[in-house]
């Protein structure tokens, strides 16, 4: 995983809630190529949870889990 | 996922609990739109989900950290 | 979702421990409502997802999450 | 649900980790009973989820979960 | 459950990271016990995980959720 | 599992979010390998994760629970 940059920026500090929000998204795909360094199959593996409803609430999932992390980092943007 | 707006508003903050938790129910279906831009693709996946008891109470999982982090960010509604 | 109530009495507060985990299953069960309108079909699940061993592990699963936010909203009713 | 008590003492108090601990796998628990009333059908349940490897994951999911809420309601014991 | 110790000297505070880590897989697994309290179903259910990717998963979640509530309980050992 | 280092340095404490981020998922592959000490049975089911879709978001997902525990632990690097 050591090639691939985990946190973009190097900072969870975000302007507003929608780019936190992306970051999160962000973030956990990160994880995905770090975890799976092949393109190829990452991009096969995308189609197949993308068309699972399933794998998609998974996805929701941990970008909630990510997005709680980032809104915290940022007071909330309050 | 660039041409889905995250959330709605571009902020946590809402006036009642109520609304809150809306906004929680948007922010993780605005997630599966950005991971799934078919809409029609999504509207078949999303009367699978309404269906099966095992995907609802995945549903209810991710909404329910969705809505701490809202909460968190409203002080509760106190 | 729109016409359904998410939060009774829109509001995280409850006077007792028992209140506030008694809103926290009411909270998720209406996420379900929101989710899947349909009252008969609703029933049909409940009755799956309570004779299923996993499901009821699923269903302590989001309560545990949803009461955690209840707790904090009620400063753990110290 | 409305016949079982959900919370044991009606409080998330306890005098110790150990305490709170069984406190923890109590209450998720009675989340079981509450969601499935009938008595006979959870014996069976038990016996099925203390025998199979990921349900008891999930056991320990749940648990973790709701001692995370009754830890800090108790400041942790500190 | 009520022979088992649930947690290992009755605190959550330990000196180093390191022992908050190994305290929270101790917590993990004596939940385990608690609701399995069979040894040789235990064994036998611990070869079934520790060769399950998805299960092994499925541990590292767990202890992920009980190690965040004890590295909170010691200020994060700052 | 008493042969396994489970926190590299003994420390949550990181001089950024990116090596916050590389922490999270060392520690989180340090509990698989506490839970199944054989290398050639990781490397194994490691090649099973990395190629399956519900797996890799199961692995986001610890990942996102460890990584808050981090950030929270470096009061989120602001």
């Amino acid at each position: 995983m050591d090639a691939v940059t985990l946190v973009p920026n190097n900072s969870l500090l975000t302007a507003t809630p929608e780019e936190g929000r992306q970051l999160a998204v962000r973030m956990s795909r990160l994880i995905v190529k770090a975890t799976q360094p092949d393109a190829q199959i990452r991009e096969q593996l995308r189609e197949v949870y993308a068309s699972d409803a399933a794998m998609l609430l998974a996805v929701t999932h941990t970008v909630a889990i990510e997005f709680a992390t980032i809104a915290a980092a940022n007071n909330y943007w309050r």
